[in-house]
């Protein structure tokens, strides 16, 4: 009975540092095993693609993915709690906000939108675009999804 | 002299408003506004360049960068405080971390070093690599740097 102990708890033991080992190891999340999905038509108008590349986690509370959208194609309106970062990869594209602002996005182009202003981005007319999304989380949550932009406010540029 | 107590009142509330909209307000850094720089010989060995995109801030604690490694270019040995996330956006490259092992890095590849892993990443001796590195920042430090590695390190895999 002594010695199951002692054998349990070196197993015990073993199981400990294998878990943390795992988990303080360097990781390489290979191109091809995070499967793209179809972005929700609750918060997006149009074609959208969303490409997960990290989720946020503890100890780097922020997600990163790409997002392709079809020329037309365009966020609802929304706000992040604790802001979003974009740079464009490719295509051209479009980013409104609330105030009525509509800018141009070209790739190379990066977007700071702070905590809580009302924004969307999306493709232009006839260009599709993909950025990378960079999206802080507070309190757990990383967006408050609203209306939809209206044909009439996509098309104010 | 009760008048110009008002006006002060008002322009230094008018210029706090000023304040809070200018820094609440989203905004653009356009392509070609963020000069390339030339990375530091006491911290990689071989040509790097640098290309920044965000800097880290008090709201997105975690700056962005373009890295692009030249073949046979690589980073010296290193840590991060708060860890760090890499993509791969181009070329052939390597990261290895101090168990000895040497991980070959293609474009779509994502990479999170945990915090205090001391790792490099590069080029291939042939192909030039680029990747975005997302680095987080704790205590106002992002990075510690050691040694070089080592052309027989450098050629284990």
């Amino acid at each position: 009975m002594k010695q199951l102990t002692v054998y349990a708890v070196a197993l015990s033991v073993s199981l400990i540092f294998a878990g943390t080992a795992a988990s303080a190891e360097q990781t390489v999340i290979p191109n091809g095993s995070r499967p793209s999905k179809t972005a929700s038509s609750s918060q997006f108008t149009g074609n959208v693609r969303h490409e997960p590349v990290f989720p946020a986690t503890e100890e780097a509370p922020f997600s990163v993915s790409y997002v392709t959208f079809e020329p037309g194609a365009r966020t609802f309106w929304h706000t992040h709690p604790a802001g979003q970062r974009l740079i464009v990869v490719s295509g051209q594209g479009l980013t409104g906000t609330w105030d009525g602002k509509i800018v141009t996005i070209n790739p190379g182009d990066a977007i700071w939108c702070p905590p809580d202003i009302k924004h969307w981005h999306g493709a232009t007319s006839t260009s599709a675009m993909t950025h990378i999304a960079i999206t802080g989380m507070k309190d757990g949550k990383n967006v408050t999804w609203l209306e939809a932009v209206t044909d009439e406010q996509y098309q104010a540029k």
